[in-house]
This record gives C-alpha cells, structure tokens and sequence, in this order.
C-alpha cells in the first residue's frame, strides 16, 4: 500500500515547529543592524503593521514611522468608506460577539469613497511620515494612482491568494508590469506562499512579496477552504526564488512574511527563514495606540458570503514602544520584539539580517509543559 | 535496532494532517462548475448525504435534489422495518444516552419489510427526486431488483468494509457482475481504502466507489477494531486505482470519499486528494430539514455483538440551503460547503473539478491555538 | 548540523500511532479461528492475563480456562507469602492513595513460602484448568521445579527486561537451556523487546516469548528509567526474529505481546504486528471475577528503593466472559475482544492468526476529537 | 513545491521524544560504577547542581558534595552581590508573582562585591566541599583568578550560547586558552549545542563542555527570541565532538548536559546521548535544603531589556539524599535520580558511564494517558 497514491505531499513547517541553531560565532546585540528596503525605501526595522482596520489608522502609521517600521493602511476599510470611521470602528468593538460577524459584513458593504483615499494619504503624509496604502487587485488600477498623486510612498496589492495571472469575468486581470511602470513608487503584492508564484510575480517588476496563506487560527481560510502553507515552508520557498531571481537579474525582491507571529522568536524565524521584513497584526492591534482598542478582525472576515476568521478580543497589552523595544517585564516573547531580534542576531553571529539569513533552523515541535515542572537554564 | 523488523509501515494522512497548497493561476470562483457525475447521472453539485437513518428519510432526499446533490436511502433502516419511521426516530431521539445503544440493538433487530423498500422508493419518485438507495452485501442480491423495479435510479452496495471477493458460509458472495448486469442502474459500492480493492472492484463494472474505513471518531470502527485508513491516504490510492483503471479501459469510476468530514476545508482536500465527490453524514443530520432533529447514528452502532460508534447529539445548525450555500456568519467552515469549494477552486485556478485533481496538497499538521492569541490575515 | 551525531535514532512506533489496512479478501468472522499455542500447549483464544495479583488469582486463572485462555499466577505474589491473601488483598484494596506504595513495599518484603506454591498449583490443577506459574529468574531455578512436580503445566520466567545473559554477584545468572532441560513443560520467558535478544532466548529452547518494556503508563519504567520500547515496534522486531529462527530450525516459538492494550483494536494491531498471542493486566483486573475488585498493581511498584508505577483504581467493568466475548453495549473497544478480534480477521480475509500476520498497517496517529461533531460510517 | 526552498531543515529531538532501548546483556544494578571525571577532578556521582540562586548556596554545595557530586556557585548572584544574601533570598521568595520579574531586575543591578566572591568559596572550602564558581564570561578574565587564588576547585564560564569567538564593542572578547593557562585548575564553559562549536571551545584546553540552550520552558529563550536546540540532539552532537576531538588528541573533555531535565530517565537519555554528567537545576531547588525554599528562577529571567523564563514555585520535595538516592515512595521519577541511573545501567548491561555510551534508543514519542486506564508491567 502507499505505493500507488495519486499525489506524492510534501511535510511543510510552521512557527512552532522549528528551532533556530545557535552560530560559531556570537556577537554582542547591540552591533547588530536591523535595516530593511523595498525597493527605494529604507527602514529602521524590518516591521510592518498589517493593514487591518484595528491595527492601523492614519494616527498609527504616523506612530509606526516614528518607531522605525511602516504601518499600512488599508485603503478599502472603515477609513475610506466612512467620514468619520472612528464611530464605526467604537461600534464594531461594542458589538456582541455573536452578532459581529453580520454586523462586519454590514459596514463593508457600505462603499468607498474615493475622495477618502487621498484625505487618508495627506493625513499620514503631514505628520511626516512614511505613507503605504493597501488595495485588492479589484480596485488597485483604478484607485491607487490617484493616491500616489496624493503622496502616497508605497502601493500594496493584496488578497487572500494573490498570482500574476488571475482570469475573472468581472474585471480584467491587473497586469503588475502595467501598474509599476505607471505608479513610480514601490509596489509589494501578496500574498503567495509558493516558489514558482514568487518567482513570476517578481518577475513583472514588483518591489516586495508578501508572504502567507492561512497562517493563523483566526485567519480560518485553511479551516473554511482548507487552503494554506505554514510560514516556515512558505517563506523558505518564497525566499528561495527570491535568490534565484537575484542571481538571474541583479534586482533584490524584499520578502515580507505576512501574519501567524505570536512572538519575537516566531519573527527571528522567520528571518532565519529567508524574510527581509515581517508584517503583524495583532501585536499592534494589542498596543495602547491601535485604533481597535483592544479588538482585530481581518478583511476576510466579512466576506459577504464566505466569512473566515471573526473579531478577536486581543487586549491592550502596552504601548507601541514597549511592544517593539521594551523594556518590557513581560517573559512570555510577546513583548520587545526588537530586543529579541537583536539578541537572536547576536545569538547567530549576524550583523545584518541578511547575516541572519545564513543562520541553521531544525525541526524541533514545541514544548508542552502542561504544568509539570522544568528545569531553568541561564 | 529497526534493521530487522516483521514488516514495514507507511505513513497515512487524515485531513487534520494536511493543506492545499494555492496554484500559479487563480480565477473567480463564479468561473467554476462543480459537476459530478456517477454512471449515467449527473448532479449539479459533488456532494451525497449519507444512508443513516438521522440524516436521509424520503422528504431529505427530496431536498438534497433540490439542492443539486443525492440524499441516499439506508433500504435496512428505520424506514424499511416501520410502516411508521417518524415515531420510533423520536423513540431513538428521546432514549437517554446511557441505554441508546441497546435500544438501537433492538430497533434495527425488527425485520425489514421488503415492500417497504418501493413505498420509500414511491415517495422519493414522486417528489421528482433522484433516488438512491442503500443495502448491505447480503441483502442486495434480493432486495434491489425490487428496489430499481420501483424506479430507483441508483443503487448503493455498502458496508464497513467491502472487497469484490468476499467469503462466507451463510450466504454466497455477491457478484457485483452480475448484479450490475441484472440492475442496469449505476451501482455505486463501498467502502474500500486501498488501490488493490478499488481496481478489483472498478474490474466488476461499478460506476461509483466509495472510500472511507473508519475514518471519524463516533465510527469507533478503527478504536475497536484497529482497522481504519485516514481518508487522505485512502482517497490518493483509489483515485490512483481510478486513473490507471481510465487509462487502461477508458472508462471513469467516481471515487465518492465518505466520511470523517468536518468543514468545507475538509471537503475541499479529499477533491485534491482525487475524490470526484464526498459523502456526509453529520453535516446534514445537523440541517433543520434532518429526520434526526439533531441527532445521529451509524449502523456499524447497533451491530448485535460488537457495536461501534453510538448516538450523538450533533445539534440543529441551519437549514440545508445554508448548508450548502450560505449565506452565513458562521466562520468555522461548517456551513456553506460549495462557497469553500468555489473559493477553494478559485484559489487552485481549477475549472472543473478534474481541475482541482491536478493542486497541490501539503503535510501540514493542524493548527491548535488553545487560547492563544494570534495574527489574522486578510 | 546533524550530519555529526554521536548516534543515529530510528522511529519507533505503539498501537495509537497504527492502524490496520483492510485485505484484498473479507470473510465472516465465523470462519476465523484463533486458536494459539505455546510449545505443546494450545489454546481456544491468543488471551492470557498477566501474572498481576489483582488481576489472577487461582480461582480467576480457572476462569480464564473455562474462556479458552490462560491466566498466569505470580508465584511470588501475596499468593505464595500469605496463608490467607485475600485478607491482604483487602487490605491493599482499601489503602489510602497516598500511603498505598509504602504499604505495598511492605507487603512484598514478607518472605515466599515455598510450600504454598505446591498447594497454588494444586488449587488450579483440581479445577481442570490449564496452570501457569511465574517467577522472577532469581528464584525460577530453585522454585519452578517443584511447582511442575506439584503439576504446572507451564513455567514463566518473567522480569522487567530479560536477557539469555545477566550478570550478577548475588546469583550465578539463570541458564535458561539448562532449566527448560530440567522442566520438561514449555516455558515461556521475558520481558525483551529487540531481535538479536529474542533470537538469544530462542536459541536456549523457550517455547515463547513476552515482549514489552515499559509499554504502558501505569508501568512507568519508561518515566522513571527512560527504558522502554512502544509495543508495536518491540512485536515486530520479536517476530522477525521467531521467523528468521523459524526459517533456519523449524522450530516456532510464539511471540507473546504483553501490556499496553487498552482496547481490542490495540490487541489486532499486536498480533498484525506478528505477536501469537497477548497478555493484558488491566482489562482482566476490571472483571467483576477479578481478586483486585477494581484495583490493579505491578511488581515494579512495590520496588523497595526505585518504585515505578502504583496501584490504580480501574473499576469493575463486566463480568470475564463480556470482557472476552460481549455481548456489550459499550462502544469504546474495551469489551468483547475476541468479537473485535474476530471482526478484523474477518475485515483481513484471515483465517487463522498466522494469516493475520500478513495483513498490513499504516502509521495513522490516534483522532483526537475533543468534541467536535464527526462523521459516523456504517 | 518544496523542491526549491532556501534551506534545509533536519529534525532534532528532546527528551521526551525517545527511549532507551534495554541491551543485549543485562548486570545488576550494584555491579555498576558511575564515576564522573572533569579534568582532574573526580566526582562520585555524575550529577551536577545549577549555578542558580535558588538551588546553590554555599551550605548547599556541601550538602551536594556529601553527596558525591558537586554544586556550582553563581558568582554573580545575591551571594556575592549581598553581605546577606539570606534576606534578599526571603524578599524574591515572598514577592507577588505578577511583580517579580520587575523585583529580580532590581535585585541584580546590585553591583556584585568582588570581595564576596572569595568570601564564599572559603565558606564551601571550610566543609571540605569541592568548590565550583561560575562567572559569565565577560566577568570571567577579572574576577575568576581571584577566586582560584581564595581556593576554588574549579571555574565555570557560562552564558546563554557561547562560542569560542564572540564579538563585542564594550569588553574584549574573553579567550578561553589564556584563561585555562592562566588558572590552572578545570575549567568548564557553556552552553553550546553544535558539533562545530563544541570542536572550537574543546580545542581553547577546557576540560568541561555544558551542553544546552533553551531546553526546558521555565527558560523561554526559545520562546522569545527562537533560539534553541532540544537536549537529545544537542548532547549527541556535542558528544560527536568530543569523540572526533578525542581520536585526534587523546585528550577526553567531559560533556555535561545541562537543563530540561524532569526525571531519572531523562538523566539517563542523557547519558546514553553521549553525556559524561548532567546539570539540574530545579531538581534540586526542590530539596529541603535549597536556598529557594520551593521557587526557582534563572539568570537570563532578570535581564534588564529582554526577561525570559520566570520565577516558578517548584515546591519541597523532600531531602537532596531522597532526591538523590531514594528510598522513595514517589513513583513519578522524580526522586531517587541514581536508582535509576544504576537500573538503567543495568537493563542496558553497562558497568560504567561509558558503556552507557554503547547503549542504543528510539524516538518513541511520550505516553500521554489523559486519565484512560492501562496496563501495568512488571
């Protein structure tokens, strides 16, 4: 038996089921850098704040940028659907849990003004920083050059599966070489969690990849649809064409991988893995400043027919700078996620992330201690 | 040690263990056809109700073909033994739990009344259904003639475990040749798990096959008596069976897997697995429409001498339609299963079905948040 | 890294983590016979219970003939260091949880009196039942002979790992060829669990073997000492052996899996995995004929300095013949192990155990349900 | 998919994934030796107790060399940071546990008083003991010759990874051959998990090697910043080492596995993974006569900037001679660490820690019962 299977699987990993290897040489943390770039942008920290409509508001962007990192607004949310989207943000987290999903569905359906995306930019824009707005393919020909025109620095074409060739009635499929010939600043386009995907992406000219199809548990895709690669595998593949299409063309393509991080050793991983940058969401929906005050739900969630995922109660758990910096008393990694890139950096004897790249992972499932005791190691 | 063992074992797959994996083209779900087709007849939709008496009576059937599907008749059940079925389900639904399984013992010990069996067929006949009725190996031999005289259009052979060669002293093996000759309905045959069994079944002229040994938890089948192949492994080797069986007789068998599903995802993976359609039984036992009101059992359950499985109270989720086809606020997969097919499909760039046979599927244990916080995506 | 290793490490597998493939051929179970033996000895059923104080007294082991099976009396037990234990046997039944491993220290420190060995095996012998008597290898040369005199139709030499070579200062080691010379019945020795050491032990002449280290959890030799070795792998490393010294001396030694059953699916697995026959402790200490009415103990636990394992509480759960023979109404495989035993021979197409040992499994992790809804299969 | 991925991952394995697999012959347990040497230093029992501030204080490190083994001190932890470390000791113990990771941030800002390190060794010289003293390297080159000179036995480097290259802006990187030809007594460093690593470090004339980083979960290095090696994986490589190393020089450097140890079996794992001894930690904090009375905690938990692992209450369990060598009436492997040793010895037929070397194991995944019964062996 087993000999005649009509597809060979393949194990993929995620977080939880790999372990980074200590290096030959070690360094002290504090001569490590922890610089990214997408194409002509260059960043402090390799930190993204998802475009989730808990996670970043215009006033959060501004925040991300004076960290170091980039938050992402997302450009077909509360903010550019709603005038005011402060009051439909305190509706959404007053709504009983068992009426939220109705109730998401409901607001989104409400239409984007157009007009909103430029306000939104300009917001940002003003505090001075760093501006990125995010769009689904749907809408990204028509409305993201007038929010380049607005000043928008970075343009994000997301959705669930994002792939250079998509065939639909309804529109015609975006062509990426068309936008970023016409959009003059950095495009990143995600998500994708496969190596010949990356590759053809990278190829119409893209600046950034985002990584990761139902990584999570409250992203349910790979509970509903049951489609979805652990971060690890999809990020060493991505990471994998990334360094082929280098090799190839001389043009450096930033992987981001996006979403499953619980903890600063789940981001050291995944830049072991081969990610230039990482994006969250719900360790920046639990900062004091997040605009879902203690609540998240993605952008799957209110699919008018398929629902995935839903609203989640994630708590406050610090303000933005102790979330990335520290100091924290917090022992559990969900806090001073910079202080244990920096340590694991040191750990691994990288300078640079791209140092971090070289680094060895195994396997190795994660503990389960179930309240018995342990030993503690220094 | 290991250098010398009795014999070797290989790894087997469940749809907890696994994940599809997005393809290099992605379309609009409103693209897809979801067609099934077994022998002569076609369905709208991919998707059987199982023949256990809390799922499928005469009036399910009836719904299930409005829906696109096949509702299957258990021609040995509740509905063949009783003139009047509707009170000794509600005996069955009102037993409390701890005498359930020697009171199912009893029920199905009253003898089958084969004039029953066209009075079932009648009423799903004139509801302008197709009907589809089930019976175990021994009975079928002498009880389907009448069944198919009565206008069945399909008839389903099914037990735990079902081989083309079968010994025994009480009654001589029934020939599916000659029974399909005899019948000229498609015969549809289960259940089976290995390629050897599915191709010497395919060899007797069968038009469906259906897969699944002990592949849920209430089917204690695998935990009493250790037999039992997870339906991932199960379905990639009778769809081998299937595709060396077309190539060498150009004729196509439908591999319909059956049972251990939870949500569409699950759905979605025994497709990619090669299933030309699935078999549920709970999932519709939990519809409004269900005979069971909320209740369900299998008939390994009442077996005299070693009962497997017992009744389980599975709860009222929705109507079928939304079910099927949503809409719905629930977002743990476990309602609108051809929403998650389409998306699925569109996520795989899968046309047809026979499409989907061609994606991707990766070993990618489940994820178990248990509490956890975590980063949703989009 | 991992390409320098101080050592390799091989998989090894136990009965959660396997599950039984259905052959190419069913019978009905009616046609199966189970009938095992060991040297001259046969027997109805592949049962035996373990040499476990609250699991065989004489009057059980009588019990167990009238089933088919045999029941082994621990002649080193309260049986033989009491006049009257079933006064003691009280006694460590109503012991305090917590003060239960002490008490049992102290019960087994009073002396073995020879001559009640004698009249154990008279108490068996005059109900006409088979008599099976177990010693440690300390005290088998000096007190197996006379037990065979007294007229013990079989001698287990048993301890928790057992070699053809033990080196000691207290004992000149046991020559197993010289005592199975002096006996003249067959004798049956362990516990092992590789090939080259059941090869060993066969070569002195036994007529069987007990595999199994630390298989359980309420042993806990593999917690405490971290020795041990899962059941399934153990059997079919033993049973490659007995072929391998089958094929080369035509003499057949059975192999005999002894502990970590907990359903009748686990005792399929063992005997698909190449065992003749099963020893089970608990399942026989829950019979309501059972001298531990409801509590069972090992003789690793009342070690006086390195206990493992303690008494546990595990309730009377049917009379002997329900455990063996149903019929029940309990779904969960832990009653009528020769039905679930017969009914996959039945699902193998085996007509004898020897043919069973042809079937094949798959490695299949246990389902864990945790309350979800499931799919129940006929 | 996964034929083009960025890296290789290999799997590794801990304690509770594998088991010992009894040998070929078997001795008695007295017959065995367990003899551990580090340089010139000979130890009776290979056993070693932390340099935490809960399980080692100087009285402490008598009790463990009365004991036959040897307790290393922190030199830089309230004993040397505190004339009366006593009552500081009390404040960690009776502080709230939501406000102790801030409490012991604070208790080691305290600068350490060079003048209490030699203070301290004369307490544990005074008794007779073995005196061991760990210092973190970048304190190692000033403060340790002081210590030596006031009569320490032996020097232990030790930090979270070390390698025999770091690199630091602020202390010259310490190198570890000046060291060990400047204090002419053993020096042991760690901890490191590589074979490369353990090669370089052996080859700076160390005489001990401490094996381990982020083993157990107290110690949430893993967790925090993803780094770590599971303990089994991590001692047969850097015994692999050792071997290499040993075959080229004659020169034999003792690898002792530190941390993540809970029972006797996984000291005995360890052994048979290629270690020389063993360092626990909380085992020992658990002793009547531990300096934590019933908590513990690590070194890496007060960091100022990045905290992992916590102050645990680990509770008294009884005298360090009960944990030790028994007798006990525990049956969990939490007491009596060299009974089992000597047993496991024994079922492996090795007279000396060496042959223990020799014996072979399985990855065989940890019994979770979760309250089912089972079978006892004996």
């Amino acid at each position: 038996m087993g000999k005649r299977l009509f597809k060979e699987l393949e194990r993929s990993y995620g977080f939880d089921e790999v372990a980074i290897v200590p290096g030959q040489l070690t360094i002290n943390p504090e001569l490590t850098s922890t610089k990214m770039t997408v194409g002509s942008l260059e960043f402090e920290i390799p930190i993204m704040a998802s475009a989730m409509d808990g996670a970043v508001s215009p006033g959060f962007a501004s925040y991300m940028h004076e960290m170091g990192g980039l938050g992402v607004l997302n450009a077909e949310g509360v903010y550019t659907r709603y005038e005011d989207p402060y009051s439909v943000l305190e509706e959404i987290i007053s709504c009983p849990q068992d009426e939220v999903t109705e109730f998401l569905q409901k607001v989104y359906s409400e239409p984007i003004k157009e007009e909103l995306i430029g306000q939104r930019v300009h917001e940002i824009k003003n505090t001075g920083a760093t501006c990125a707005v995010s769009f689904t393919p749907q809408n990204t020909k028509r409305m993201s050059p007038p929010a380049v025109e607005a000043g928008a620095d970075m343009v994000v074409v997301q959705s669930t599966v994002t792939t250079a060739r998509h065939m639909s009635n309804s529109y015609r499929g975006l062509v990426f070489s068309e936008l970023i010939d016409a959009l003059k600043v950095p495009v990143m386009v995600g998500n994708c969690v496969t190596y010949e995907v990356a590759l053809e992406l990278m190829e119409t000219g893209i600046d950034g990849l985002l990584v990761g199809v139902g990584p999570g548990a409250a992203c349910t895709t790979r509970e509903v649809v049951g489609v979805g690669v652990p971060q690890v595998t999809a990020t060493l593949q991505c990471a994998a064409a990334r360094e082929d299409y280098f090799r190839r063309t001389g043009r450096y393509v930033s992987i981001i991988t996006d979403g499953g991080f619980r903890t600063g050793g789940d981001v050291c991983k995944a830049m072991v893995s081969g990610a230039d940058g990482v994006m969250l969401g719900t360790p920046f929906a639990q900062a004091n400043e997040a605009p879902g005050r203690g609540f998240n739900w993605g952008m799957a969630n209110p699919h008018p027919e398929l629902p995935r995922g839903t609203r989640i109660s994630v708590g406050t758990k610090g303000s933005l700078k102790e979330i990335l910096y520290g100091p924290t008393s917090k022992t559990d990694g969900t806090q001073n996620f910079m202080g244990a890139l920096k340590v694991a950096m040191g750990m691994c004897g990288a300078y640079t992330l791209r140092d971090l790249h070289k680094a060895e992972m195994v396997i190795a499932p994660s503990i389960k201690t179930e309240g018995k005791f342990f030993q503690m190691s220094r």
